[in-house]
């Protein structure tokens, strides 16, 4: 088993894709927050409320996806050109379902960038209703699908 | 039940902690990472392999801690004073479960921070082995314990 | 007169802030942008529609404040400790007034994050609304009200 | 009217770019900065002053058009291939025309990178006259022309 | 003999490079740290010490090269393809000299790229070692060897 | 001999000085870059000319010392509160020296900030030369004097 991202002296690189082709390339990846029925309400109540809760989510998925190849040592920089957030209300468990998916024309894939903007996310719903309950849990951070490269596709059962 | 990121509109805005004394505060939070019996055994079976990759996961958590800030779009801007990074190998489960604790004295906790913290070294060691196994879950980011400031402790049960 | 940023050879320095206190200071900053009509009743005519335009304004009004040290090069790095947003619908001249205040306890005044903060949010609208008009024009970014400080407290007639 | 920035449930989107051509697109923007005629006098007097005061706000308006994806929500990242920055001094209103140039051959206009550069390029002005004068104002900070992509040419009257 | 990035009024531009062909380049750059005997021993003596004093400055090389367009004003925005850092030990000078090669297929050369890493990877050691030396200095920053694009192949003699 | 920034586990950390007390402290650092006759005879013929190019440093080295805790893992995040360039022409060697003094009232010291602002500066002559000059060599970045802090004062011999 091949450990890619370290050298023949076990120093990490950044994987060379110098000479892969651009192809379309499509990830999506979820995660869960789970947080208390005080704070489901306290966001589900008033409409308005979910509003922002949820939207700045969105926007921070966005923005924290984009910054993936500053946070992940690794990661190479890639020109996103699609990145979409979805967000399920899970009622009966009291939580939120995140989905991020990203898509880009170019060398390698983007599983990392929907990773990372999912995690982005939830940590920004916590992060808005910490003040409510600090015993909220993340949970199930997932690769969800891939599509596009020479190593297949993938979708989780 | 009481929205503190939202102001009298329903718009999000940063706390206002102007007036907030500079008291030493300080936060652990934690996180699995599930990963593949046959990704365990690459990073395990070979000392100076779990080197790089747990190493690597270390720095990210570190450096991932300060962009909090710029991550996450209420948090406030952060002299953070301390950042520690524990990983535990857990080969039962075939995964890994990193602390992040980390030190302020300033206006605000530093949970976010540590959390922050968690979720990138956990999304480091899943970009170090996902060549192996896409299937990975990042699993129980959660708040450990959390001392210091006006809101009180907390220690997770 | 005295450029205060220039050096005794004229070269761009950061301002020695190093002795003065730590004190309360607030900064108002606003501007306009002014869309077509086409625009603005494209935001406005559907009440779900104005909230994710004008909160990413809103969002990115905040986190581009944080920036300022990093955009603007001779401005201090600061741990800005309240920011808020207010926009105000100009229907009349079909518009939008954003207005961004910031509290710092610290060694200098926070003037340019106000302004740097109105003037992310405005062009995150004109970037939602290019599609439809891209003749929108930018006008009016400055200083609403100062305190704090040696320099005293400055008010815009 | 199409607010193309929102998906079918009015949640902000990074617009799918993915599957566009590659082609060379250019943007110039403006803006002006209106400054206290003593402030005016300050820069303009000694040829040494006006030379850090400008460069000091081309070199800020260079790195920021280069931030304008970590910025502005919903942009892309984009592989700029061309920054150029055009000061105007206009001694009758005392103050400064900036134009920002900026070219790529990509998916995707770049006229919120020339604008973007054009808006940072003023309020570092601003801070560097910021002792002389507090009530500056930034005004006309539009797009002059486009060029390059399927939505058409653009020439401001 | 040109100025490259001045403009024909002598104010800093990045250069167009709007037209060149998307090729292959790579460059590869090196630097030394020297340091003091004991702090040498400190690294040295203890195999487990060594890692993870050199692999920081790896990971630090590696993300210091993705940040250069940030930090060098005039860099153009870059799809680094590959990136890895040598660190060959100097025993008899009691020192470090640090290699850092990156790739890319792209219109303009990565030269900076590897200085960029070279510098941060060294200014990494030193920050490590700087409780033991104060003294250390690092020397001999420089490009060993560039290919592609069209002003030629360089080779340091 | 004690690596402080290496844990019980050897593992990296951020020191904690929480508890150190905030005084005032200063570092100026230094380094040389020598470049080619042609290139520094390019810089220096035209007065307007070395204004652009060692202005652009001078900005790059005040951007690039506010960057260091993004830079340099283990770096804490710090408010400057003062940074001064100067550069030295050095006609007999072709080259320049650049010197960057870094003040601050907090818990840790700022050679890091100092050193890094010299890096970025030199690396910035180095890109607004290459053209001319592939060959040039950056070296002597080094600490010239610390004070403040219970380390002691520091001052090269």
């Amino acid at each position: 088993m091949n450990l890619t991202h370290l050298d023949e002296n076990n120093k990490p690189k950044m994987v060379d894709v110098s000479t892969k082709d651009d192809t379309l390339r499509e990830a999506t990846a979820s995660g869960v927050i789970r947080v208390s029925k005080e704070a489901f309400k306290a966001v589900e109540e008033n409409s308005t409320k979910k509003g922002p809760v949820l939207q700045t989510a969105v926007i921070a998925s966005i923005q924290g996806a984009k910054q993936t190849s500053s946070l992940i040592p690794m990661c190479h920089p890639l020109l996103l050109t699609s990145i979409k957030v979805d967000i399920e209300e899970l009622p009966k468990i009291y939580g939120y379902r995140l989905y991020v998916t990203v898509k880009l024309r170019g060398k390698t894939g983007v599983e990392m960038e929907a990773l990372t903007g999912v995690s982005t996310g939830l940590l920004t719903i916590y992060d808005m209703l910490k003040a409510i309950d600090k015993s909220m849990v993340i949970e199930n951070i997932q690769l969800e699908k891939k599509s596009g490269g020479k190593s297949g596709d993938f979708r989780r059962k």
